[in-house]
C-alpha cells in the first residue's frame, strides 16, 4: 500500500479520554475511531490487525477439528427465558423489539443459541463429539465501557461450543480447545497465564481463563512462581495459617466508639487477623452474617457460588436489620449470643484461630479470647476469602504473587447447564435420550489487539509482532523529489510485494521527521529507509523494536526482511 | 473435509415455507437454518460459500483502490436525524435504547455513518478522491421477509462510499465501482443486466442496479435486445406514440353508471389509450389530479421524484374530496371545467393524443373529442407512466422486453445529499470550504448466494460454479468396507488437498444412493467416484452439471480436476 493513497488519519495529540497505551496508540495511529461510548469503528490499519488475528484464530480452530458457522447477532428472547438468563444479564443486554413487537436481544454470548440449533439438528451419539464456532460481533451494554476496544459495548469474539455424550469426552473437547488456545496466544506472541477461573454467569463445573499480563489489565491473577498454580484473584484458594495458642478465658471489654478492625486491633494490641470481621448481609430477604478474619475481605464470587443465589439478591444489611439481629449498633456484631433467625456462616479459617476478638452483640462491648467450638458454632464454609499477595500457595506452600492482566480467552465446561433447561438431547447407543454434555470457549479478538499493544509498545508507538502487524515491512523514501531515492524505493517496495511481503511504501510528500514519527507510531516491525545512499544502491535497515540502523545493499536488506519474517512466522 | 465428521444436516423433505429453489436447497443441503422470521444462521457449507463470495468482493474492491474499514452495526440516532432519515426508514429500521436511554438503530445502510466519519478526519482536497468500504451485517425490519436469505432482516452487505471534490471526479469514482462490480458479478458467474435504477430513499442524481436474471426475482427490468437500453420497470422511460387525428367537436354524452376505463372504452368503441384516466390524490394535504392515458398505470416512483414529496405524504383521495373538487361522483373527473384549488398534472403523452374521452365533472356524463390546449391546459409532467412489455425502446425505437431479476448490486451518485445536511466539507485548492461529492455502492453478499442458486440448479440440487462452491471437488467412496476403495479414495482426497483443491471425502457409512443424492443436493461441481474399479486403479469422473461418468485412471481424474478448476478460476 502506498501511504500517499492510504486512509490513515494519524494524530499528534492523544485524545483526552485515552488512559492506556493501547487506546492511545490505536487512536493516534488512525486505527480506530470512537462512534459512541464503547462503540468503535476500525479504520484500514486497525482492521488489518483484526483480520490477521481472526485468521490465526480460525486456522487453529479448524486445526482443532472445530467447524465454523455464523449465527445471527439478533437472538429471540424465548431461548433466553428457557435458560433463565434473560433476567441474569439484566441491563448488560441490549434489548429490542421488531415491528411485530417481538422481543430480541443482541447476543452477548450464544450458549442458548447454539444449544437450540443443535437440539433441532443432531439426534444421535454417532454425530458426536462436535465442536462448532463462530467469529462474530457481540454486544454487552457495559456500565462503564473503558480503555477503548478493551472493554467495548460492541466487540468481535470467537465463541465455540462443544457437544459431547458425557463428561469424559467433554473433558477431551475441553482439552482440545485448551491446546488450540495455547497455539493461538503463542502465535499472537502474548505473554499469558492460564488460570483457574470463576465461571460467573456461565455457570458450570470447570473453567480456565487465558490472561495476557499487563499492568493496565482489569483482572488480577494470583500465581506461584515455584509450582504451576495460577488462578484469578477471585478464584485463588486462601490457606490461612492456624494459630496454636492455648485458649484463654472469655472476657467482655468496654470498647466505646471502637468500631473498625483497625481501631480494635490497636486497642487490644492484637494482629487484625485475630479480630473477627462480621459482614452483615441480607440474602434473598434473609439476614445472614458471614464471619471472616479481620485482615481479609469477603470474596463475593466465592460467596455467590457457596450460597447458589444470584449476586443481585445479596445486599449489605441496613443499621435497623443489624440492631434487630444482634441487639447492638453496627460494629459490635459477634458470633456469641446472636438472636435466633439469623443465618451464620463461618469461614473455615476462623475455626483455626484461637483467642479471637469479636463484637459482643452489645453496643460498646467486645469479647476477648473467643474460640470456635467452645464459645460458638455455626455453618462452616470452606473458603469465602479474597486472596492477597504473599498468601501461601495452596499447592506447594510457597508464596503467591499477584499480577494484573487482560482476559483474552476463557473456556468453560458446564455439562448439562443449558442442554437440560433447553431440552437438547440425543439418543445414546441404547436408544436412550441423554442431554448433551457441553462446554463453551471464547476468545476476545478485538480485545487481543489491546493486549498485544499493552505488551508491545514504547513511548513513540506500537511495536507489532510480525504475525499480526497491519503491514510486515515499510519502505520509507526520505526525499521523494530525489529520483534515485524514488526509483530505488519503488523497486524495493515492488520486490517485497512480489515476494509475498505485506509492504507499505511511504511515498508521501512529507518531511522525513513526520515519516519517521508515523512509522514509529503505527509500529511496522521491519523497515527500510531509502536516503542519500540510494545512488550507491544502499539503504538502511532497522526493526521497529531496536531502531538501530544498519547500512545494507538493497538485496541484503530484502533478504533480511524475508528471513526475519520467515523466522517470526515459523517460530 | 471428511463428511463423516462434517456438520451437514441435510434434509430429505423441503420445509413448508420454502417457495423458491435457493431457499429450498439451502435448507435441504444443511447450509442455512432459520432462527426467526427473516433471520438465518449459516452452517459450515453455507458459510463457506458466503466467505468465498466475500473474498471475491474484497479482492475486486481492493483492486479498484477502495480501502476496507469496519464500522459498528449500532449507529447513534443523532446522525440519522441530521440527515432527516430517522423518519424516512420508519418501521423498517430496528431501533433500540442503551442503558442510559440513548437511541440507536441497527444500521440498514451507512451513508450517514461514513459521512460523519470522514467529516472528522478528511480535511483537504489532497486526500481525495477516497473510496472506503466495509463488508458488514446490515439490518432491515422488512414487513414481509421472503425467500430465505434473499429478503432477510439480517444480511451481509458490502457497502462502499466515495468522497470526491466535484461531480467530475465523482463520476470517475462511480465508473470505477461500476467496473469493479462487473468483475465481481462476472467472477460469480451470474447472468445479470445493469439497469438505470430508481434512487428511492437513497436519493440522488444517478443510479444503476445490477440485476441477476431470475424468474423468481422480486424486481422487473425492461430492456431492449436491439440496443443496450435497460432500466428497472419503475424507471423505464415510456414513449407514447402520438395520434394524428383531426380535432373533432367537443360533445357531452350521458354515460350513466359507466365508471371504469373498460366500460367507457367499450361504450365509445375507442382504444382505452384515448380514454383519459384521472388519478385523484391528496399530496401533502393538497388535492391533486394526475391525468394519464387510460391504458397506463401511474408510476408512483416517477411521481415522487417529480413532486419531490415523500411517498407517505401521497394518498388516494376519498369520495368526498373528489366530489368537492370535481363537482361529480368518482368516475367522472376530467380536465375540462375543474374547480379552482386543485392541482392538475398532465402526463406529456396526454398532450399528444387527439379527441380524448374524459369525465365531464358532472355525474353520469363524459366528454367526447377533448383536446389539450383547445379544451384544457395544466402543468405538464414529462413521464409519470409505468412501462409495459412491448413498449417502444426510448433509445432505438424497437420493442422493450421485460424480465424478472434479483437486485444483487446498486450504485448511486448523489453528490451533496448527505454531506450538506451533515456539514461534511473539505478545503479546496483555494482554501474554500466545499461539501464532499459522494456516492454509495452496495453488493448483497448473502443475497448473491440466492441469485447464484436460482441460476444454477436442477431438480436434485444446487450446481455451484467452481469459484464459489463450498468445496470444489468431492471424492465419493461407494463402499467403504472395501479396502481398495477406501485406500484409493483416501489417497485421491489427500492428493487433491495437497495440490490446492478444496476437497471433500465422503467416507460415511451410508448407502451409495444416499451419498449420490447428498452430493447432487449440495452441488459440489467436480466429482470422483471410487467404486469397484478401484482395484484396477480406476475411478469415475463427472461434473455436477453434466452428471456423465467417465472412467479414468486415478491420475487422469486428478489432472482433469486441476485443469477444470484452473480454467474456471482464470476464465
Amino acid at each position: 500500500m502506498r501511504m500517499s493513497k492510504m486512509y490513515m488519519p494519524t494524530l499528534k495529540e492523544t485524545p483526552g479520554d485515552a488512559e492506556v497505551a493501547s487506546h492511545k496508540f490505536l487512536l493516534r495511529a488512525g486505527m480506530i475511531r470512537k462512534s459512541a461510548s464503547g462503540i468503535y469503528s476500525y479504520l484500514p490499519l486497525g482492521l488489518r490487525v483484526v483480520k490477521k488475528i481472526e485468521k490465526i484464530v480460525r486456522e487453529e480452530m479448524d486445526n482443532s477439528g472445530a467447524q465454523e458457522i455464523l449465527m445471527s447477532a439478533i437472538q429471540p428472547k424465548e431461548i433466553w427465558e428457557e435458560s433463565g438468563r434473560w433476567q441474569v444479564f439484566g441491563p448488560e443486554m441490549f434489548k429490542l423489539k421488531d415491528r411485530n413487537d417481538r422481543d430480541f436481544c443482541l447476543g452477548p454470548t450464544a450458549e442458548e443459541y447454539f444449544t437450540t440449533l443443535i437440539r433441532d439438528e443432531v439426534k444421535s451419539y454417532k454425530q458426536l463429539p462436535l465442536v462448532i464456532y463462530q467469529i462474530q460481533t457481540k454486544y454487552r451494554d457495559e456500565k462503564r465501557p473503558r480503555f477503548g476496544i478493551n472493554r467495548a459495548r460492541e466487540f468481535l469474539m470467537k465463541d465455540a461450543y462443544s457437544f459431547d455424550t458425557c463428561r469424559e469426552t467433554g473433558l477431551e473437547s475441553y482439552k482440545g480447545q485448551w491446546k488450540a488456545y495455547e497455539k493461538v496466544f503463542d502465535r499472537l506472541k502474548l505473554d499469558y497465564k492460564i488460570v483457574e477461573g470463576d465461571s460467573g454467569a456461565m455457570g458450570g463445573d470447570m473453567s480456565h481463563e487465558f490472561i495476557a499480563l499487563s499492568e493496565t489489565g482489569e483482572g488480577v491473577i494470583a500465581f506461584c512462581e515455584e509450582c504451576s498454580y495460577a488462578a484469578t484473584d477471585e478464584k485463588a484458594k486462601v490457606v490461612v495459617q492456624e494459630s496454636h495458642e492455648d485458649m484463654l478465658e472469655l472476657e467482655e471489654v468496654l470498647t466505646e466508639d471502637l468500631k473498625t478492625i483497625e481501631d480494635i486491633s490497636k486497642f487490644f494490641e492484637k494482629d487484625p487477623k485475630k479480630c473477627l470481621k462480621a459482614v452483615d448481609l441480607i440474602v434473598d430477604g434473609e439476614p445472614t452474617i458471614v464471619f471472616i478474619p479481620g485482615d481479609r475481605e469477603l470474596n463475593m464470587a466465592k460467596l455467590v457460588s457457596y450460597l447458589k443465589v444470584p449476586e443481585h439478591l445479596i445486599s449489605m444489611a441496613e443499621r435497623d436489620d443489624i440492631v434487630r439481629v444482634s441487639g447492638a449498633e453496627p460494629g459490635f456484631t459477634g458470633p456469641v449470643g446472636l438472636k435466633d433467625g439469623v443465618r451464620v456462616i463461618i469461614d473455615r479459617s476462623v475455626t483455626k484461630i484461637n483467642n479471637l476478638i469479636t463484637g459482643a452483640n452489645k453496643t460498646n462491648y467486645h469479647y476477648k479470647n473467643v474460640n470456635y467450638s467452645r464459645d460458638f458454632e455455626g455453618e462452616v464454609a470452606e473458603d469465602l476469602l479474597c486472596a492477597k499477595e504473599g498468601d501461601i500457595c495452596p499447592e506447594c506452600g510457597k508464596k503467591l504473587k499477584f499480577k494484573r492482566g487482560i482476559e483474552v480467552g476463557n473456556i468453560f465446561l458446564f455439562g448439562e447447564k443449558y442442554s437440560k433447561p433447553l431440552h437438547a438431547s440425543f439418543l445414546d447407543e441404547n436408544g436412550k435420550e441423554v442431554n448433551f454434555y457441553m462446554g463453551s470457549y471464547g476468545i476476545g479478538v478485538t480485545r487481543s489487539v489491546t493486549a498485544i499493544i499493552e505488551q508491545n509498545h514504547d513511548d513513540d508507538g506500537i511495536i507489532w509482532p510480525i504475525a499480526v502487524a497491519p503491514y510486515e515491512a515499510i519502505v520509507t523514501i526520505i526525499n521523494n523529489k530525489d529520483e534515485d531515492q524514488l526509483k530505488l524505493g519503488e523497486e524495493i517496495y515492488n520486490e517485497l510485494k512480489s515476494r509475498g511481503v505485506d509492504a507499505m511504501l511511504d511515498d508521501r510528500k512529507e518531511r522525513a521527521g513526520i515519516k519517521f514519527a508515523d512509522r514509529d507510531l503505527i509500529g511496522i516491525p521491519l523497515r527500510i529507509t531509502v536516503g542519500k545512499l540510494a545512488k550507491e544502491g544502499k539503504v538502511e535497515f532497522s526493526t521497529r523494536k531496536e531502531r538501530e540502523n544498519e547500512v545494507l545493499l538493497r538485496s541484503e536488506a530484502i533478504e533480511k526482511i524475508l528471513k526475519l519474517k520467515d523466522e517470526a512466522l515459523n517460530d
